[in-house]
């Protein structure tokens, strides 16, 4: 799948192409050179890569322009890799699945870095040390590596910085990254957004196996895969992968054409993911050739800057002076039914032509 | 369901607490006075119904006040409906249905108002001739009001003339609305989002009964029907709805602690009709006593009242000069490759901040 696989610890050839950093960035420049940073990213180094994801995680608003002045750097270099969304509610063995068919990638000759995508602070920031440790054959191989989510922000922001470092990890030469998402929130439709390929972790369970999914989650899915079907649970996991093909052979798959597979899988066994792997390329030549893998990274891209400028202009009217109390209680007078909603919209953007007069 | 049944021959009293016509807008007025078709509406007249419809459709902008006048006088008797959306693929029978329920409903005392949602005008142009003569027996009842689509505009501009028009229904009296959309497209998200319950139909195929419909719409229905189950077709329909029934027990329902129930129906042989109609009143006791019902209506009113604000503000945004150009070479840029989309959404913003300086 790849073309570039990075070279840790001999320092690349930057390509000539990098665009030299604008005057407006290099002026607010404190410690950071984006420029340094960006050749080091490239060169496959893991150190500044790490950097470079602190760098386009940081709130701090000094810190925007040397982000910017970075992405600006990597972005012709980016977009090789194949994107891979993972969900599964917890419990269901994302992590262990997670190291174990990384582990598999990476011994193929796979370059694979993972990312995660959740806004909830308190609960990842556990399960990320959890992972780092539970994780440790895949985080010690030389071709992998895993960065934890954003511990702060809300779902828009951190899914903004993971679709970045995706970006900064394309860059410094993974040709898969894996994006592993919880499974319980608005977080999957996120990272549908933003990956090529998106597989549903499943348990079987006695015939309640998709009770806990999220509605929509199963419809997002490319492909299934009960976990853990070894020793006494392989009977129940052919049981419900039985019962998943019949459930999806009556849903429209996200791609026109294509079959959504129900494989089994063991971890512990390492059974079933040289099927997983063949799935993943068999989807990656099938949507290749029908021209699907390109539009929908069009598609996303394009959508992706108008969300981006959607929110950026009202997070901009917001901090227009009194505009949050201003449409706090208009909310209220609509939600109470003195006012009719468009009606109120009328009265909290009149502050702007107001303003502007 | 109802505690205020209209009467359309003659006048009702018009509560005192109508708020009177604010100046801005009685100063633009030309030939429409909005107190006086609300007087009309609110009384149940239906010839002052679908013009009050009539000016809450109308894309001129010297309307736009009036309508706006004419929601803020009735707002207050808003709300008082049971909504209901109908959805379901072209074929499936669906003006049939409606009429033949919408009768029922009709005969057992309801107040129905019929209305659509669908963005396409040429279709649904057909489409609604086709149905005000098909539903010739509910077009005729007293107590029914059927009103076609509005033909123009983008799918926000006609799901917001429909929730407008809903409201307009509901200050007539009408206790029902059902509204129906064609099932193939984005307007089933929309529709979810105005209207309490969800139904949708199905025809039972040869085992492939669910394959034309679009995925997210099946996890959106708080009931199915299967529709056409009569002569031939009554086994097919068994067993399609045995199937279903498999497949919504693996699915979250949208209301938690309801069973999706899937029926059978016969709009000729009229079967099924009561079955139905007792569906919708257990779903209205079950979520009003839970407090769902209500909670809701408030989100939903919520959300619809963000939505309308982000899209005002980005329409005012793109009425800024040149700014459409900016933001489409910007956004081409992007989908290059040349330019972060984080940076593109910085410089089009910029020229906001520019300006005002």
């Amino acid at each position: 799948m790849s073309s570039q696989p990075p070279t840790p610890s001999a320092l690349r050839v930057v390509p000539g192409t990098v665009p030299s950093t604008p005057k407006a960035w290099t002026r607010r420049r404190q410690s950071i050179d984006a420029a340094d940073l960006a050749k080091g990213v490239l060169a496959g180094d893991r150190t500044r890569l790490a950097r470079a994801i602190t760098l386009i995680e940081s709130n701090a608003p000094t810190h925007a322009a040397d982000a910017a002045a970075l992405l600006q750097h990597i972005l012709p270099h980016t977009g090789n890799s194949f994107r891979i969304g993972i969900t599964g509610v917890p419990g269901v063995g994302k992590s262990t699945f997670i190291e174990h068919f990384g582990v598999h990638l990476c011994d193929a000759g796979h370059h694979v870095a993972v990312l995660a995508v959740d806004p909830s602070s308190s609960v990842t920031g556990g399960s990320i040390l959890g992972d780092k440790t539970r994780m440790e054959k895949l985080c010690n191989h030389p071709n992998s590596f895993i960065r934890p989510s954003p511990s702060s922000g809300t779902l828009g922001g951190v899914a903004r910085k993971s679709r970045e470092t995706l970006l900064l990890c394309e860059a410094a030469g993974f040709d898969i990254v894996l994006v592993e998402t919880v499974g319980v929130g608005q977080s999957e439709i996120s990272v549908r957004g933003m990956v090529d390929f998106f597989l549903l972790l499943l348990l079987a369970g006695a015939g309640d196996e998709l009770q806990g999914i999220k509605k929509g989650i199963i419809e997002m899915a490319d492909a299934m895969v009960l976990t853990k079907a070894d020793g006494d649970n392989v009977l129940r996991a052919e049981t419900a992968a039985g019962e998943l093909r019949r459930v999806v052979a009556h849903l429209q798959p996200g791609t026109v054409g294509w079959k959504i597979p129900v494989h089994l899988c063991s971890a512990i066994e390492k059974k079933g993911l040289a099927d997983i792997h063949s799935t993943l390329e068999s989807f990656q030549s099938f949507t290749k050739d029908s021209g699907v893998f390109d539009r929908r990274r069009k598609e996303q891209e394009g959508a992706w800057f108008r969300n981006l400028l959607r929110e950026a202009l009202m997070d901009w009217f917001q901090t227009q002076p009194g505009m949050v109390d201003r449409i706090q209680s208009t909310q209220e007078q609509v939600l109470a039914g003195r006012l009719p909603a468009a009606l109120g919209v009328q009265q909290v953007l009149g502050a702007l032509s107001a303003e502007k007069d």
